[in-house]
């Protein structure tokens, strides 16, 4: 097992960056997070925040490669995105080499699809996992995937052969970190209540009218008689099982198709209660341990197709 | 007709208090807005602010009838809901007298109801105007009437012979002020780009999956190229458009039902033109018209069954 770093890897969201020294097999050698996401850059200001990173991982020199929103008008540079349907090749085929004194940078394209209804859809950041994870085992790049990404910006996924087919993006993290921080609906309990999340989840029905469906989390408390702590957990499990029981169909996913959980391991585990009580098969894999080996991947070429 | 005031009366919310003296006819004398909403009121301040109100309009010793927010915990006094179904009688029976040295005062009380799906379900101002409305014309107490007060939280109501059986509450106007203010739809432009609310509308859909629908609004303007100046157009379409769509459903109103729309004239033709869209019937009506008409019911007892 090689020893010596070459690769620093690092995903760069709108609000932190996560980097990784790699070995020439992929084997994580050093790991730390920063909070010095690209929503907070002020322009031309990321060279700069990615020496920092070198300087701290001891990466002086070594080819990085990067993705997510790091490769939006926010970040370094607005890289093309590339358009659906795309695999590991055309993702490969799109890396942007910038320039940078202090050693090779590329930074992976984003993805670009028409959308359920042409309006438009896109992602940064969720590819590199989905094709780490494709890159993984060969049997996910035969046959047909139907691979969830849940967070702020919730992406479900079409993988047919190995090429990114379709995907739809739901709001749903985005809507209970705002409802829950300005609306009626604010409430500073954590979520984790398991007996409300639960009410949520029941609570969502068929998913449709859900701005009437949101206001039972208020209701609930002024004329039900819940407690205000449970309110958290109840619209958590509310926007979730209201995404998983909508957003599918918008891509022509259908009910009886397992999902592939990929992300933050409470989130999927959360959806993956969703799911189950709608009686929906499901498997969750590490979001983390993806983005690294797509990372690994790009950068040399083997992403397979 | 009269010229001197006999009653001062007041629709106080959580953002504002609109307040308007009346002859012994419902004539309106005077009319004035104060900007102490509930919302914005230290506990125990009501009666102090009141007495503003009754400086400014002259109305010193007049009786004063209160609806709205005012009878809530953050109010005055928090009034008991009075239960569905309610009429008008039921109303004027759960009037509740504060005691206030500088004249009589009474708040109208909330209704509630356990809801489409039993997790309960308020109102606080919206029944005055509801039955205000429900005064004016003998005609509307008798059959089957639904009415859609549109607003921060919209309420669509079933009345039935004079009397309210149902209703349902949707957070669509607070969707559009957390969305526009506070998330990656967040946009300074007025609404107002009618191309883009018919955009909205359509892009609603059948009005599932909202979560997806709305980042639509975000893709549009990254992958679809429109002015970021038509978000909010976009989004106010697409909220209402969903809202139109899927809530009365929920408390069984049928698609060939149409519509009174009683609130803000131009939220109201905002609704209008969605309902329209789906080729519903529907009219607008006053909603300042009918608080004033209710509150003056209320207090002479006169609001018809």
């Amino acid at each position: 097992m090689s020893r010596a770093a070459t690769l620093l890897a690092c995903d760069w969201g709108t609000t932190h960056l996560r980097a990784w020294t790699l070995g020439d097999d992929g084997t994580v050698l050093k790991d730390r997070g920063f909070p010095f996401g690209v929503g907070r850059l002020s322009a031309g200001e990321a060279p700069q925040r990615l020496a920092e990173v070198r300087t701290a991982l001891g990466a002086q020199g070594l080819p990085a490669i990067l993705c997510g929103m790091v490769g939006s008008n926010l970040g370094w540079v607005a890289t093309p995105y590339a358009d659906l349907p795309a695999d590991a090749a055309d993702l490969a085929a799109g890396l942007v080499e910038v320039g940078d004194p202090a050693g090779r940078v590329r930074i992976v394209p984003g993805l670009r699809t028409p959308g359920f209804n042409g309006a438009g859809d896109v992602m940064r950041g969720e590819e590199t996992q989905l094709f780490g994870w494709l890159a993984a085992h060969p049997e996910r790049r035969t046959g047909r995937q139907v691979v969830c990404h849940p967070g702020t910006h919730t992406k479900w996924m079409v993988v047919e052969e190995g090429r990114l087919t379709a995907f739809c993006t739901a709001m749903t993290g985005e809507l209970f970190a705002v409802l829950t921080k300005y609306s009626v609906l604010k409430s500073e309990a954590p979520a984790g209540d398991v007996t409300a999340f639960e009410e949520g989840l029941n609570a969502a029905g068929a998913g449709d009218a859900l701005a009437a469906r949101l206001f039972t989390a208020r209701g609930r408390l002024v004329a039900g008689g819940r407690a205000p702590e449970s309110a958290s957990s109840y619209l958590s499990g509310l926007l979730i099982g209201a995404d998983v029981a909508t957003t599918p169909a918008l891509i022509g996913i259908g009910l009886a198709e397992p999902v592939a959980l990929l992300g933050d391991l409470e989130l999927c585990a959360h959806y993956g209660r969703a799911l189950a009580s709608r009686g929906r098969g499901y498997e969750i894999f590490d979001g983390e341990a993806a983005a690294i080996a797509g990372l690994h991947a790009l950068h040399h070429g083997s992403l397979g197709r």
